[in-house]
């Protein structure tokens, strides 16, 4: 790698990378496509700084993100900056500060950038752009099926309108587990991880039932919401299963033909999750567009929240249209070039007019140029 | 600073801050108007990474920018990157490496949040948005002036008609000045800095002279730029009076209105410039609403760009409208809240029937109510 870099210094540090037209400009318009949506629903926009103090950042839910944070020393203040990594514990931090007293339920979105220390196998790139919306103050079903449906709808805006959703409980195996010795949990953690009934069977005990069970009750929320509530579970991990019963309901109140699985087993992920969690995949489930779920805000507020990947939307979106270019020659006045840019078009001026316009237009990529003060589209051999 | 900070931890670092609603929206919303006007002029948008080796980062013009920016190691590679403190520099890499053959004259847009050491008494911020153009491979009046109205018109998209524009030419006096011995230029570099004529008298010989014409060839560019043409100035000093000259002539061509003045002895700033510069102010005067100029990309090859500051732009700015709120009570129907937002509501839902839902439609900031299948206005007393 070293050696590559130096060769050609023009390259860029490995997960890092130059968006080119038209995908900056697809991408953007995407972005702002679904910050419009949110706004629509109410959420109201915010904006973080992109470097922190380290102590606000890892603060709460942010602890999860501190191995992935770059560090920085602040000249001014000699305290530790950290570049953010996730937008969420700013949006946490944001509600039980500024916004403390402004009136609950609390409706935010964002969108910008996130930088890691290291990318994984699955996720090589470490700037990653984040488009969200967070709801605080409100513990109830219906705020998780908010978040979702909000979602959903944004990704609708930008053409992505077969969604897949996995719904989650992370808490519920959790408090299985910890009615467990502690020695036996990670075998079993990793165990539930592959779906490996056998290993699970051979537990034994009272746990090892009520978690094959559990692996019998996922697929489709239609399977797996009724064989997860016939399941003779704990209190504490019972309050979970029915919460995600509740959630499907109210999805499927708004939403009933919306592809919903249920797979209450899985765990794997979600680091301060306190509740319901979902993953939004595209059609085919090749690639996830988004991700979120319940957490404590502060630490003590009940949140939600879904954080949208448009680096990802953009690749599985369908292609929006961008403005067609035309070129204008040289002596086009300023009255017809405004005229073709109120008509959506793109206009590349000519600068001087040594060249011949109809070369010209096709060597600098227009499909139409302006002549004898109307618009014509470029010959086909030209283009 | 530093004891403020310890008993106040969520405290933001100095010139970081947190934009709230409706401010960050407006913002975004500026920004993404203005590059639309960007788009309407052919100028295509990229997204370079906000890190990069600090080798590449530092080439050519973004030498410049070297003190200010932020650095960090590279985990991945070992080499030191840095948080880019500028976007310029970047297009100029992306225009000599991926875009190196793609056909001039090239026209590139960006937007995005650049980040700096430390900030200035003038300018305190150390996260700073842009939203700018390039014009790569032309160097003509032609080319000086499609940049300046380029961004007068996104300007004029955001509601700001009244824009001044300063041009000025930083290579004009340094060639004079060259011509100097060394000792004396400090000293005179500060006097023309203050506009000071009696200290820059004292200089004697033909230089002084020729400064002390070129301080009253100031002032609106019909007073200035015949003045300035009346000068008998050394053949390289003339070279860039007469594409000031020029420029005027372009930009009047399109724009006989366009307030604009014109300084041939303003230097100080623009440390990489070759040719005309132009920064653009609010009515007033009071505020820098972009700045840019031309240089040289990749040391060599002509270029003009202009960046414009959409912190600035939004404070100075008419406000624009967002959407106005309205609350649904709990039962409004998915098709009822569609058709609010259709009719450009940001519609608030309750999200469960146990509070009275005027006095919470007023809680929540809405200035309507959806009741009896209707959009209702909410009443001032509850506003």
């Amino acid at each position: 790698m070293n050696e590559t870099s130096l060769t050609h210094p023009a390259l860029l540090p490995v997960g890092l990378r130059d968006v080119l037209p038209p995908e900056a400009e697809l991408e953007a318009r995407s972005v702002e496509t679904i910050m419009d949506c949110f706004a629509a629903h109410g959420y109201q926009r915010v904006k973080p700084p992109l470097l922190e103090f380290e102590d606000s950042l890892f603060a709460g839910s942010g602890a999860a993100t501190a191995e992935q944070t770059f560090r920085l020393m602040d000249p001014e203040s000699q305290r530790m900056m950290g570049l953010r990594a996730d937008t969420t514990p700013q949006i946490a931090r944001l509600a039980t500060t500024r916004l403390a007293s402004a009136p609950r339920p609390l409706r935010l979105a964002y969108a910008g950038q996130c930088l890691r220390v290291r990318g994984s196998q699955l996720q090589p790139e470490r700037q990653i752009a984040q488009a969200g919306i967070e709801l605080i103050g409100h513990d109830t079903a219906e705020a998780d099926a908010e978040i979702i449906l909000t979602a959903v709808e944004a990704l609708a805006a930008v053409g992505l309108t077969s969604i897949s959703i996995d719904l989650t409980v992370p808490r519920l195996v959790l408090h299985l587990l910890e009615d467990l010795p502690a020695a036996n949990r990670p075998a079993l953690a990793r165990a539930l991880d592959r779906k490996d009934a056998a290993e699970v069977a051979e537990l034994d005990g009272p746990i090892a039932g009520l978690l094959l069970q559990l692996l019998e009750a996922t697929g489709t929320a239609e399977r797996a919401i009724p064989a997860l509530l016939a399941i003779d579970l704990p209190e504490s991990a019972r309050i979970q299963a029915v919460r995600m019963a509740e959630t499907v309901a109210a999805i499927r109140r708004q939403r009933p033909d919306l592809p919903l699985t249920a797979d209450p087993v899985e765990f794997r992920g979600y680091q301060y999750h306190t509740g319901i969690c979902m993953t939004l995949f595209a059609p085919g489930r090749q690639a996830e567009l988004g991700r979120g779920g319940r957490y404590l805000c502060g630490d003590t507020e009940p949140a939600t929240g879904i954080t949208l990947y448009p680096d990802t939307i953009v690749r599985v979106a369908p292609d929006q249209k961008l403005r067609p270019r035309i070129y204008l020659p040289f002596g086009t006045t300023p009255e017809q070039a405004a005229a073709c840019r109120a008509q959506n078009f793109a206009t590349v001026a000519e600068l001087d007019a040594h060249s011949p316009p109809l070369e010209e237009a096709a060597r600098l990529g227009c499909s139409y140029i302006y002549k004898n003060g109307a618009i014509a589209p470029l010959a086909k051999d030209l283009k």
